[in-house]
């Protein structure tokens, strides 16, 4: 989520009173400021000087500062953070991070740790030129990455990430987005003079404020100020966060939402709730597909039609009405004729279906209480319509539900959805890793939550690698046994050294011909809210090098009474069975 | 442990009639059978076939066999396990693995899964001469890793090693030893024929048959027989199994425990029990290496002494006394009066020491019943004799006595022992990774039976690289200020593909000059029993690549009621400090 409003703070290198440098600070608008925990006058002797064997800490006397000048200057002024900047690989590194994994490990540790990492190693930055000598240890996200490991990816480690006037590939930003990026630290020296005389960014630093910005990102300020006012400064940037917030259709829908871990509907075993069918009712893209699927359905019927008679339509799952709603139109779109039913399991809904034949669909519809898949129906349909998938597709069990329905599909009748397809990807995000993490329940298998799949509107991430199709399902189901049992091998090419933490899902649907319906990226449907991602996690993050191989394998396997996934990896390291005989996780029937 | 019987059962390529079988090997000395679970006549039905749509099982059926005629012939002939053969990489296997998995995750599963591997790829025995072909992947350990990885360390899962007529490198074999490796299949190919006309196995086979032999290991004969009766071949190795016996005074004080994990002691916290003491005083080597250190102590403290006087030697931690002898037979060698204080903390041990004061030591010594690091002595000591030695060294907190107790120390006295070295060697061992990983408690922390240390009888294990020293303690200690608090990286080249479950600990101690007590391997005080080595997990198993590095760092932390190890990889990949504030495992002062 984007902050609503811009915080930024300001780096003090020299803060000798921190009274006088809070007013400074809050005049200027700055909303926090950083400061040297060792009293400048104590730095010197502390390092090398008589302080070393001196006991005690060194930090500032708690009583520079009244508590009340804390609270009444801002709520950020108090200490929240403690921030320390990486200067090499983790090797000259390990005791520190010991240390400091040892602090906030502490249930009572009440501040977070922000690790100063800069874009790009400063050494390579000077020796550009010599390229031979840069080793990939040498890249500052390495030094982050075995930084964080060793930490244990403790939840109160964050990153601030140190901008550099030579940005990266596109390739390495996008890797940050899959961190705990807290904070951009914007060295002043950064900043362009625009014609008035202020203080702007480059179009390219810019672009990468706003690619931060989709995250609940700070901002700190360092360096000497080249203005007349600091405060210059944060005049732009407050500008420039305005013009980055977001208020796209999906983006308002799923504010709050972002990397938060929904376990999926599961339809088949439990009602529905009002609410629900209420918010997806509200998708502007959805119905308006499916009725433009089901009209052009109208009109291929129509066109083979042998003899004049109603269209039946059947709508089986029809909620509270808008596939009947859809068709309605539809027809009256085509001059058409139809019948329509609407067969429905849930109790709730169906008395919302029969207030609306009563009141307005009138005998143009037949509303049918009963379970699709015991119903008995008296005629057989031109069109079945159903919105039975999940965000990966079948995982709601559309398959098994269409197979017992189908049969009451005419031979040359054509049933919308006529096919989906589940995608997968290679996803690193250490935010989902340690969401998941959390969930452990010590009453359940040991990896009861990292077997499970999430529904999650994925922000902190970076995707290795583009997602490909898995699991493919027809209707009418072309093969002679209806096996709806897969298992696929999927693999992906890995473009740098990064981390596994799991896949993400998707799907496409072919509703008629071309009138399709996707959450695949790459073919989105514009504005359309109905269905987040899936995320499946492994148990261990796995550290991938540039040219690796990831080859997945998973399996949809069925059971009489229940379906579940299965995965596993064979490359670049063997990675264990997840959810082995469905044992943590099943979708019932 | 070496089974006391040999156990080999013999393979049926083509077995009709099961209970003609079981007849014909039981009269031949064989203790179980291996025939395919189909019977011959319906696999190339079941293959290609008629069979391949037809529903159920095709196994024989139950009535085959009466269960009187499974019993009476031998426990074995029941089906205590499936097998089946691996013939290539995982990729081809996956799926196997998956359906392997899946029945054997069932607790209800009541047979072994022993998955046949050979120990030379056949492709590569067949283009030996094309070895530019060759890659690592296609090593059959390989195929066996990724296989084992898949199905999650199943402990039902265990090695065929199908033995081959060129024996790999010795480092592939040792690296077999750190698997469980259930059996060994010994085609009769292998065998040659001796001069009285019997089959024997050339040396190398000999030599490697007694390297598995130190582990329960099964064998399983297959081929036609060369021979007038099958049975000679069991008679062989009836014969050499015998000889692979090994009865050495550290195998037998060992037997039972291979393997077996056990807490460390806590003297400290805890007084020891009766039973422990007199198990180690029964060590053939320990006291008596105690007693010549003494013995040399006493003449270099005679050879410096200005005035005559008699010697004052102090035993702090005396136990039931037997360091209280050995002083006592030292002096005696030596030829010189000295006084002995042994100093116990144990009140039942103390009751043990003051009998055997007043029946046999009299006045030469003197018992004193207190803590060693409250007691204030009467006079100064020539020499302090302590056995505080953990299997790691410092593991029993002998460094934090001694700190207490060297004050009473002359300032020329002797302390034996005068230092310590504790050592690591990184090692891969399925078996101690299945161990450890069952001794989850699900109210403690997730990861807390990882973050412990082990004492184990090292026996299912294959020796990554040679151990190297970790921390020295040196009494007395010649820093100006005693800091016991250790951290230390070590870096361990990796010479094949691997896995790394954990660390070996060992100790090496100088008792006095060139006196020495070790475990280490290289350095082992040969019979000496009274200590196992240490094993360190790692909470995951990491896969290693021949050329890569280990760097792994160990802390000693010490805190005012304990002390604690941490321990964490930052090569080849990055591993989390495990037991991060001494939250698992501590040892209490």
């Amino acid at each position: 989520m984007t902050n609503q409003r811009l915080s930024c703070g300001l780096d003090l290198c020299c803060a000798v009173n921190l009274n006088d440098c809070l007013i400074y600070a809050s005049e200027s608008r700055y909303e926090f400021i950083c400061v040297s925990l060792v009293h400048p006058l104590f730095k010197r002797e502390f390092i090398s000087g008589p302080a070393k064997n001196r006991p005690g800490p060194l930090t500032r006397p708690d009583l520079v500062l009244s508590s009340s000048g804390i609270n009444s200057l801002s709520f950020h002024f108090g200490l929240s953070g403690v921030t320390l900047k990486l200067k090499n690989g983790i090797n000259k590194n390990v005791n520190l991070a010991r240390i400091i994994s040892d602090k906030i490990t502490n249930n009572n540790c009440t501040f977070q740790v922000w690790i100063q990492v800069p874009m790009e190693n400063p050494i390579r930055q000077t020796y550009s030129y010599r390229t031979e000598d840069y080793s990939e240890d040498e890249n500052p996200w390495e030094w982050w990455n075995s930084f964080r490991v060793i930490c244990d990816y403790n939840k109160k480690l964050g990153v601030s990430l140190i901008v550099s006037h030579d940005l990266p590939e596109e390739e390495e930003v996008d890797r940050w987005l899959g961190e705990p990026v807290r904070c951009l630290i914007l060295p002043t020296t950064l900043f362009l003079t625009n014609k008035k005389g202020y203080p702007v960014l480059s179009k390219a630093h810019q672009a990468l404020v706003r690619r931060f910005a989709m995250q609940e990102v700070q901002f700190i300020l360092t360096g000497a100020s080249r203005y007349q006012s600091i405060s210059y400064y944060h005049n732009y940037l407050d500008y420039l966060w305005k013009g980055c917030q977001n208020d796209g259709t999906v983006e308002k829908f799923a504010r709050g939402y972002e990397d938060y871990l929904q376990c999926p509907l599961q339809p088949l075993m439990d009602n529905l709730e009002s609410q629900t069918y209420e918010i997806f009712e509200k998708d502007p893209v959805k119905y308006r597909e499916y009725q433009s699927a089901i009209y052009e359905a109208i009109n291929a019927i129509v066109y083979k039609m042998q003899e004049e008679r109603t269209i039946v339509i059947m709508v089986v799952g029809a909620g509270r009405g808008p596939l009947v709603t859809a068709s309605l139109n539809a027809a009256k779109m085509a001059y058409r004729e139809v019948k329509v039913y609407a067969v429905e399991k849930n109790p709730n809904a169906i008395i919302t279906l029969q207030a609306l034949q009563r009141d307005m669909w009138k005998e143009k519809v037949t509303v049918i209480s009963c379970d699709m898949r015991e119903w008995n129906p008296p005629e057989k349909a031109d069109i079945i319509v159903s919105e039975l998938l999940g965000s990966f597709g079948d995982n709601e069990l559309s398959p098994e539900c269409l197979d017992n329905v189908l049969k009451f599909l005419r031979d040359d009748g054509i049933n919308i959805p006529q096919s989906y397809t589940s995608y997968i990807a290679p996803m690193q995000s250490s935010k989902l890793y340690n969401e998941v993490r959390q969930l452990r329940d010590k009453d359940k298998h040991p990896l009861a939550h990292f077997e499970t799949l999430y529904v999650v509107h994925l922000q902190n991430k970076y995707d290795i690698a583009n997602p490909k199709p898995l699991f493919t399902f027809k209707h009418p189901n072309p093969d002679a046994l209806a096996d709806n049992s897969r298992y696929e091998t999927k693999t992906f090419q890995v473009e740098q050294n990064c981390v596994l933490h799991g896949f993400s899902g998707y799907f496409t649907a072919i509703l008629y011909e071309n009138i399709t319906l996707s959450i695949e990226p790459s073919t989105y449907s514009s504005d359309m809210f109905s269905w987040f991602p899936i995320f499946f996690p492994l148990k261990e993050p796995v550290q991938l090098k540039a040219g690796d191989e990831i080859v997945v394998h998973f399996w949809r396997r069925c059971g009489s009474k229940k379906v579940w996934y299965e995965w596993c990896l064979s490359k670049p390291v063997p990675v264990s069975i997840h959810n082995t005989t469905g044992r943590s996780s099943v979708i019932g029937l």
